[in-house]
């Protein structure tokens, strides 16, 4: 087994090389910095996997285990006040040398206080999402921070690129949590996202295996961005009742909803829950205000976090239908590394180099 | 150059043998049924590219030159009166003695008389959708047809194996037309229906390029259905004002309405048009007979056949914003092969062989 899987490795690495005439024969506008190897220098990781800053769902012992296992990991500011983000990364610090990440909404109120503390603590990467990158880039980037801002259209990905970020995440309408208004899939969103700018696309939305890592990779992505299935690993602090409702949810459960508000793609409680009182809400034409009343505040909180199946708002993506498990985290970088290269695929698209992957 | 590239191609297949091997090791149940090339002999066709039957947006020329160029061409019975159908048919066959196929929409009034008619002529191919694959399954394939149907949950491919039909279609939510209330998209739906079916898998929803066929063949499909991509060719025979109204049209343009009615999805037309008027009533509330009251009849001939884009159902999918052009139909299957093949990409997921597509 070994001796063919050598000769195979071999195989792909000279073809590799003949590959490259080829490429710049096809695409006349190699864009050079668009292959993973060249965002994972970006990011300081080995993989080009990126744990998203989800809220409520992510934390110090998370992101460590991602980083340690060759991917980055992401502190989600957005729901953490922030003396609880500082204590975060001291908390990451003191356990791992290595790069990490803080994803910033740009609505959040103390984003003044967010962004003192990544200075301060000399956050390698940050990632911004939810408001125009214009006016933190110039500031995180002076910190010395690589800046990713995360866009769900071309137009904000061209935006982004224009106010100097280094990469963005396209994420794509099947994606857990907040989200655009445009509803574009991560089929159609990553194609339009790569062939708009010159910087790297990370994909994120639905991926969370081999398979949907390749296909990110097909369509045009130097990395991938996974929400829900880092949500499902034993470091994640989402409530085990949570973890255990994604476990037995099913296509079609969750749904993009309080669009009138802010999107949000949420999952199904028992009956009369949550979801239920927004659908019904929805369904009879209520207006922003009546839903604002509606969700009021710290549901996110009490339904990822407490647990609270029923009154709380409960996050994630319509891949949670394929979730069945939350391994350590260590175990599912692992597999997920591996199964990719067992793949064994060895040229994509235009520019692709497969270095940081193989 | 030639040289650069025949001695790639010599390195692919070699590869490629030494890669079955490894197949093998990774996966131990390889479905053998699944690799592109079994596909394409179900459908008596060279490549596994399927041009979609959809409604009002196909005809004899568009399907004899798909055909022609190595995929398949097929018939949209559901905008068709049977003695239309019948005409359609044998203008395919005085052009084409090759593969082509049929789409019959289950719940269409007539069905009957368009599956005498599939009998008559011996169609080899006939795709069914919106209905269930129970009852006209056994009559088709004791008519020597192959049978597809199209789904939109792994719950209903199921069902549709279990009822004896050759393929499905796994069809996403940013797909145009009639589409599923679960509103998974095609990077969720095709892994987990891969997953779920023994049968091949056709992809659909967002594919219009290389990028994105090689994006559902790493998912865990064996072959592509584009329709929006093919009502953007010469000849079909969609109104010219629709194809131009296509080409200018922007991500988030299109959305997916009358979910209380049966789900479409539609792209905007001119202020105050169709589009609008739908969404306004959804707005307020209005239950399923005030929209069917909107709806009305014939709305999709008026928006697609007769170019009415104020009036007139619009139906296309999210990759309408991706779509510039309208080439001739065998000018864009050329380009999609070649494309694909530039990619050269030469091993995927486990069970899968390129002999079809290379």
């Amino acid at each position: 087994m070994w001796k063919s899987q050598s000769r195979l490795l071999h195989g792909l690495r000279v073809l590799r090389v003949q590959g490259y005439a080829l490429d710049a024969h096809v695409c006349n506008m190699t864009k050079s910095s668009r292959n993973p190897q060249a965002l994972c220098a970006l990011l300081g990781v080995r993989h080009p996997i990126v744990q998203a800053g989800m809220v409520w769902c992510t934390g110090a012992d998370l992101v460590v285990e991602v980083g340690r296992a060759g991917g980055l990991g992401t502190l989600g500011a957005g729901s953490m006040y922030p003396e609880e983000l500082d204590a975060e990364i001291q908390k990451v610090k003191a356990q791992w040398s290595g790069s990490f990440a803080v994803n910033v909404p740009l609505l959040y109120p103390a984003v003044e206080a967010h962004m003192e503390t990544i200075k301060k603590h000399k956050v390698p990467v940050v990632f911004t999402s939810a408001g125009s990158p214009r006016k933190w880039t110039g500031f995180l980037k002076s910190a010395g921070a690589t800046v990713v801002h995360v866009v769900s259209s071309a137009v904000f990905a061209k935006k982004a690129e224009d106010a100097g970020v280094d990469a963005v995440v396209a994420e794509g309408f099947e994606a857990g949590g907040h989200n655009g208004r445009e509803e574009t899939t991560t089929m159609c969103l990553v194609p339009e996202v790569a062939d708009a700018v010159s910087i790297p696309v990370i994909a994120a939305g639905g991926l969370h295996d081999a398979r949907t890592m390749l296909a990110a990779f097909a369509l045009g992505a130097s990395g991938v961005q996974m929400g829900s299935r880092f949500v499902m690993t034993q470091e994640n602090p989402a409530h085990q009742a949570f973890k255990q409702h994604i476990a037995e949810a099913k296509a079609g459960e969750t749904r993009l909803m309080l669009k009138d508000v802010t999107p949000v793609r949420l999952l199904q409680g028992p009956e009369g829950s949550f979801y239920d009182q927004v659908a019904a809400a929805e369904l009879a034409g209520k207006g922003p205000d009546a839903l604002r009343a509606l969700l009021g505040r710290g549901r996110a909180k009490l339904g990822m976090r407490d647990g609270d199946l029923m009154e709380g708002e409960l996050e994630i993506g319509q891949v949670s239908a394929l979730l069945k498990d939350w391994p350590a985290t260590a175990a599912l970088m692992e597999n997920l590394v591996d199964d990719f290269r067992a793949l064994g695929t060895v040229k994509m698209a235009p520019g692709f180099s497969w270095d940081a992957l193989l």
